[in-house]
């Protein structure tokens, strides 16, 4: 009997989908990132839980109440992307008996502070005693229908856009995982980008208020590993025509003789959106995201073939669906 | 500094929801069972969360498929008992990655069904890797905010009810965790009261759509502590006239010389209905459960003063509030 580690996160979510009966006339389809629920007039609730393990997801040096705060924002910057207000947050954790109450205080402080920041409040949750710290989070919007912003949605020669830079995170797991080493500040600027995440909630607000974007997902399992997921529901591919590589990403690449574009393309826990829009809406889009703060990069366009590819000077590389995979601890 | 074990569960909760902003006008208060968000026209959208941990939750002989069930069923009881329908459901999963397929397989198909048979869905989750398994649950439902049952509510004077009789749960513990004996009839019957419960949601959903019930919550933490949480939260007490014991409880009582009332009182893990009505309404609750297959069981009433009490031939004795305590690994 084959175990779950040989198998691999993917198709052991496959396998748990295909035992299950579908709720009719859902709005948003199994395998994308929220699911949501028809409420009538046009409108759906929008629901979505994640779970932060302690011994797998925080790495060295994250506090308790930075792990915590982490547990909810990664599920608002779901609901984010798909251009949903998150509204409310609960959260069912679990203990070990040994924790201190000071820490748990800080898990608290954290779980309302993620909540709070994106205009969210914790309404409740549960805990239970378990041998490692479990952050399961789940948050809720309520949202109108046709504008939810789905995996699918693209067509061919739509553009390809992101809502930030890539390659910090990437750069900090080489730091906090490998021990590679930066200088103070570029080190401090790296691991608070996993420390410290921030989700796209009012850029996806202000995509899906214009009707800007034709799909639309965070790229919390990686630049690399979001395209593949966005192609496998669209059916189309992508080609990256230019790399969104941060500065800092750059700088440490170079003093470790790194390949910048693998910091970019599978960092993953980067919460940025990457996105399609047509390119009669690009300007829109950009003014969009310009009055929240915030910025369009394009990267690339949506293509025919079903294949994520990286085309820079004329020299194409294909771009595996390669991603962190919970089960088997590997890239795969 | 205090390390949680030494502050138990309630102190625990207490703390965190001490840190924690509140939400503006939520429809049901923090303490209840869910969690209510107002979404206007008088309705409002009703979240629980629950976790199910094997090494803490799950006893000798429970399958897979039983405690994935359970962890669904006991999330949709949590709805039930505040007469809300249950439409679908969330779970997040911790998996240990030895864990073989047929065994996810299996607890998949636990999940669905337990969500099938109150009539929801599972429409979405998660996987994570953990040492442990967890099976987070999350159950949500629409209700009209008028119908909700909350655990205030009360009125001295009303009379104290419940869907069903007690004692097998308590039993099944005192046969799985301390090894004690039965004939292999009352075994199968008592231990499957543990392994397989029922969530009386038709019960609370024709008791709220009658208005027969002035409080309501589940029995899950136990007869003792659900009395106590719903004193708390209406600051009246509870006089208990007449134990609702069930006769395999009472079977298996007189068989180890046990104290009937303590698994009637103390065993938890039971899902009936613990409810209080007015007493001109008795009649209308009797008839609106027996519409659905349920019944009415009276125990005693409603009091003014703040304690518990079991009041059987003029003998009275203050009921503690005394369950199953996370932290502490006992009863607190």
């Amino acid at each position: 009997m084959a175990r779950i580690r040989e198998l691999g996160e993917r198709r052991v979510v496959d396998m748990i989908m295909s035992r299950l009966e579908a709720m009719p006339s859902m709005p948003v389809p199994f395998w994308d990132d929220v699911s949501a629920i028809d409420i009538g007039q046009g409108r759906a609730v929008v629901l979505k839980t994640d779970m932060l393990v302690w011994s797998t997801d925080v790495p060295q040096g994250m506090s308790h109440y930075q792990a915590a705060r982490k547990a909810v924002v990664m599920n608002i910057s779901d609901l984010g992307a798909k251009g949903v207000a998150p509204t409310a947050v609960l959260v069912s954790l679990g203990l070990p008996r040994d924790l201190t109450s000071d820490l748990v205080e800080e898990m608290a402080r954290g779980m309302n502070d993620g909540a709070r920041e994106y205009g969210a409040y914790v309404v409740g949750g549960d805990t239970n005693e378990t041998d490692d710290i479990i952050v399961s989070g789940m948050a809720y919007g309520l949202a109108s229908i046709r504008r939810i912003m789905k995996r699918s949605g693209s067509q061919p020669g739509d553009l390809l856009a992101t809502t930030g830079l890539f390659g910090n995170t990437g750069a900090a797991y080489q730091i906090l995982l490998r021990g590679l080493e930066a200088p103070k500040k570029l080190r401090s600027s790296l691991v608070e980008s996993v420390y410290t995440p921030k989700a796209r909630v009012k850029e996806g607000l202000a995509l899906a208020k214009r009707g800007a974007a034709t799909s639309s997902m965070d790229s919390s399992d990686g630049l690399a590993m979001s395209l593949h997921d966005l192609s496998r529901s669209s059916g189309n591919g992508f080609r990256i025509e230019k790399l969104p590589l941060s500065s800092q990403a750059m700088e440490f690449a170079e003093l470790h003789e790194l390949d910048a574009s693998d910091l970019v393309l599978y960092g993953g826990e980067e919460y940025e959106l990457v996105f399609t829009v047509k390119p009669a809406y690009v300007t829109r889009a950009r003014e969009a995201l310009k009055a929240v703060g915030g910025e369009l990069i394009l990267i690339g366009s949506v293509t025919s073939e079903r294949e994520v590819v990286l085309d820079v000077d004329g020299e194409v590389t294909r771009i595996e669906p390669v991603g962190w995979d919970h089960f088997t601890s590997k890239r795969s």
